[in-house]
């Protein structure tokens, strides 16, 4: 992992747009302190079901824990049932539960933290919905112990710092062009393809008619 | 995670196809029985760069170090000097130049662990490839701490456990369909649709044409 210990945290407000709510979903707990401030800073938190069991384990209340109840603690489920939200929904995983909640109260700018880690499908779902979510008008950013997920549509600038490790995962745009990459952009047709990237200077662009995710590394 | 501990290693061999050689790659190092297993049975090891430091760390021994040596410590670089394979292309990885290595050498049964667990937008790389080395003839299969991926083509069927976890990632096939599988497959556009799929008997099979990867956790 790289670390730019310059980045600064209005750069992070930036790329987070300033979160409404924080969704900790039920992957890995965070360790980087990106995330971890993010959460803590957070003005409203919505656990993913057994996600709260670790949030609760750290001295913390979530706003709401939602889910279908599944992998939370027996305990957890009693002493907390009056913020338990309970969608027994086969078609969507507790991350959208999630989602679909906040933009239900009306929260559209929402950062989701402790998403992947653990089985990789899940990371993948995960990741991947982020691109749902963009449909749905909502603006929300991942970010991982390593990263920031951005979905993105059309042309699009970040700030960066020099070096910084930038990956573009595709979802049928075209016509993509970068400025500020080390790397020139195609029409990438595989994940990998767009990934490995770096940012040359304190901002880069990416041209493009579609959507994609840009991974903007720590 | 889910656990058939019934799941017996006959049927990892049928999934893993009796590797002629092990890939170990720069992610997280393996600590889930299977792919440790896989590690310590293999006829011929390649470890990418820093991944060696691990291997060599457990007081093991590579038969192949390879990469471009960047994230190989100073001290192992010298000592294993002899086995270091450089390759200095920007346009591949480390685990795509290990399995163009043992292409090279006429081994195509190749295992894959190690490749995923750190920076996310290696291990969505790490994945893809699968399907890229599927197109030389190969037979690779990854072995992560939760599943096994698979790429293929056309129609396949699988050994597994009922209830066992199962995620279809499709790479642009069509008329997918499925039996044995408790919800069914379409010809899905967003990595998510096909995940979180369950198996419901003792072999599952996926019709379609063209690409896709199948991921059967343990």
């Amino acid at each position: 992992m790289k670390e730019n210990n310059n980045k600064n945290s209005v750069e992070l407000c930036v790329l987070c747009g300033e979160p409404e709510a924080v969704i900790l979903a039920n992957g890995d707990y965070p360790t980087h302190p990106r995330p971890l401030q993010i959460l803590a800073n957070a003005p409203y938190i919505v656990c993913c079901d057994g996600g709260a069991d670790a949030y609760i384990d750290r001295g913390n209340v979530p706003d709401v824990i939602i889910g279908d109840g599944d992998s939370l603690s027996e305990e957890n489920r009693r002493k907390y049932s009056h913020i338990l939200h309970c969608v027994s929904d086969q078609e969507t995983n507790d991350q959208t539960k999630a989602v679909n909640f906040l933009l239900s109260q009306g929260k559209r700018n929402i950062a989701i933290v402790g998403a992947t880690g653990k089985r990789e499908d899940h990371t993948l779902g995960n990741i991947s919905l982020l691109i749902d979510y963009m449909h749905t008008g909502a603006h929300v950013r991942m970010l991982t112990d390593y990263g920031i997920f951005i979905p993105c549509h059309d042309t699009c600038s970040f700030p960066s710092q020099p070096g910084q490790q930038i990956s573009i995962i595709n979802f049928g745009a075209h016509n993509l062009r970068g400025e500020g990459l080390v790397y020139p952009l195609s029409d990438f047709t595989n994940w990998w393809q767009g990934t490995l990237n770096e940012s040359t200077g304190t901002e880069f662009t990416i041209y493009a008619e579609g959507e994609y995710l840009v991974v903007i590394n720590y």
